[in-house]
């Protein structure tokens, strides 16, 4: 059994992301096996249990995740997680990666292959609701599939949103008021909020929203009326409708699960599409078990890795 | 984070008896969280991930566990486990741990736990259907809380019966015919079946039956006959009706989930019990992810590990 301590050393994002879009590709032709994630709670978190089995890639395994979000308060990141590979021929585990960063890696490819199918050109301003690390990857792996012109980033504090910038000090980026940062071609959120931060009169026709943060029951970071303005494409339809961005609209009966147009897997597959230049588009992503696992492949390539006894 | 490779050395058999009773009490008490485990299916095997948090204990984790039958021909274990351990507090991985055999202790102990409280008498003939590593796990921890006289073993292979009994060379010990394993006061059933081997004529009134082999959806060891003769307790309802001896009775119409007399952690409680000498009782037995857990405190105790670079 080998153990990855730093899996994501060298990771090449161009390779992530298409190894990605392969994965939501098995989910779209209905190859996969990957049942919700189940939840634990504690006092001052969760943690998530995330098993699946991608066939063509004769991978199995699991994520397990937690979010504590008083860790940063003790130097400790609000995520965490490990990656267990089992052997689908005998079962061994055959390896343990620590999946961490991989997860935020993950989740940046899933936005960027929804960007590559959904946004309204190639050339873009990009709007970021949020400065963390997974602002960061989702910049990162959307940068390989198109080319961003300008960012526009809003963050709770001024201080981040401009170390934010900082990073990115190759193109044009500055800090504005959510509205500003809201008027864009692709708008991604990757906030925590339990309430509405983008109201649907700032959105203008044609944009693409990747909607992140919400991953949870009870969070939501876009006013309900956009999605019910928009084409709203999910990962997964069970996780979305029980932590994803429509999981409060649909609790508060302001939004319908019969209304999901598609799944980013359909998307990849061509199934599904935006169909004009003028509609708006939605990615409600909660992060899939099967995105950790491809990831996980590419990861185990690096060869940096320890040999722990087993079985 | 911590690795344990080999945590089940030196463990006590009566201090992991009265760690998994307590585990099995906090159940009981309703104190405990524990989805029912999730499978995904291989073509050769299966895995299993089973997540729980005990408070009482401040203790949350997984334990991952494939079953592949065909694995003894090249030479591996049809059961493996991981068992990984979450701090409540932060989220982080504190410790994983080889799991294999605490898999088969955590089993024994939950038999032995129910044979204690449900046995018909304190010195006893014990009849063991199957002579693997769950039968010896069986009664090694039964003999923490009984005193077995005598044994009676049945196997599909006759030297491993012999070899079984070599092992008990201080007790007197006997392969014989199912029939007449099934004349004793405790009898256990430890093997993969998926068709009743023990017959509802066979077994006397007053009996006690500790029902370990199924635990996936198809497997049953007993005439369905016996369960509607007995009063039949479950280790987790909900894990029972799924995959428990009670599966195959339930799909086939010959036995109902409102007939269950109690849970394992209700008879510790002293909540439920055996109501007469001559009644006979059944624990049907599927595997706890508390029981992971529990077992898993007290290996760590031993200090046994290496530390791996984690976050």
């Amino acid at each position: 059994m080998h153990y990855y301590p730093n899996p994501a050393a060298g990771l090449d994002i161009p390779a992530v992301n298409a190894a990605i879009e392969e994965a939501f590709a098995e989910h779209g032709r209905g190859k996969v096996q990957m049942p919700p994630k189940v939840y634990i709670t504690f006092d001052h978190g969760d943690f998530r249990t995330m098993p699946a089995y991608i066939p063509s890639l004769d991978l199995g395994g699991v994520k397990i995740v937690n979010v504590h979000p008083g860790n940063p308060a003790s130097g400790l990141p609000t995520v965490m997680a490990l990656t267990v590979i089992i052997s689908p021929e005998t079962g061994i585990p055959e390896a343990i990666l620590n999946a961490t960063v991989l997860t935020d890696l993950r989740t940046g490819a899933a936005g960027a292959v929804a960007a590559k199918y959904l946004s309204p050109r190639r050339t873009i301003t990009l709007g970021m609701v949020g400065s963390g690390r997974q602002a960061q990857a989702q910049v990162d792996a959307i940068s390989a599939e198109l080319s961003i012109d300008r960012i526009r980033v809003w963050s709770r504090s001024e201080k981040n949103a401009r170390a934010f910038c900082e990073r990115y000090a190759d193109r044009e980026c500055a800090s504005m008021s959510l509205e500003r940062v809201a008027d864009c071609d692709l708008l991604v959120t990757t906030t925590p909020s339990r309430e509405p931060l983008i109201r649907n009169e700032w959105i203008r026709d044609g944009t693409h929203i990747n909607a992140i943060g919400a991953d949870a029951a009870g969070k939501q970071e876009l006013d309900p009326a956009i999605l019910s303005r928009a084409r709203v494409f999910v990962d997964d339809p069970a996780q979305a409708v029980h932590s994803g961005e429509i999981n409060v609209p649909i609790r508060d009966g302001v939004y319908s699960p019969d209304r999901i147009a598609g799944t980013l897997g359909e998307v990849v597959l061509g199934r599904k599409k935006r169909t004009t230049a003028d509609e708006i588009t939605v990615f409600d992503s909660t992060g899939l078990a099967i995105q950790d696992l491809a990831i996980a492949e590419i990861a185990m390539k690096s060869g940096n890795f320890i040999n722990l006894r087993f079985p």
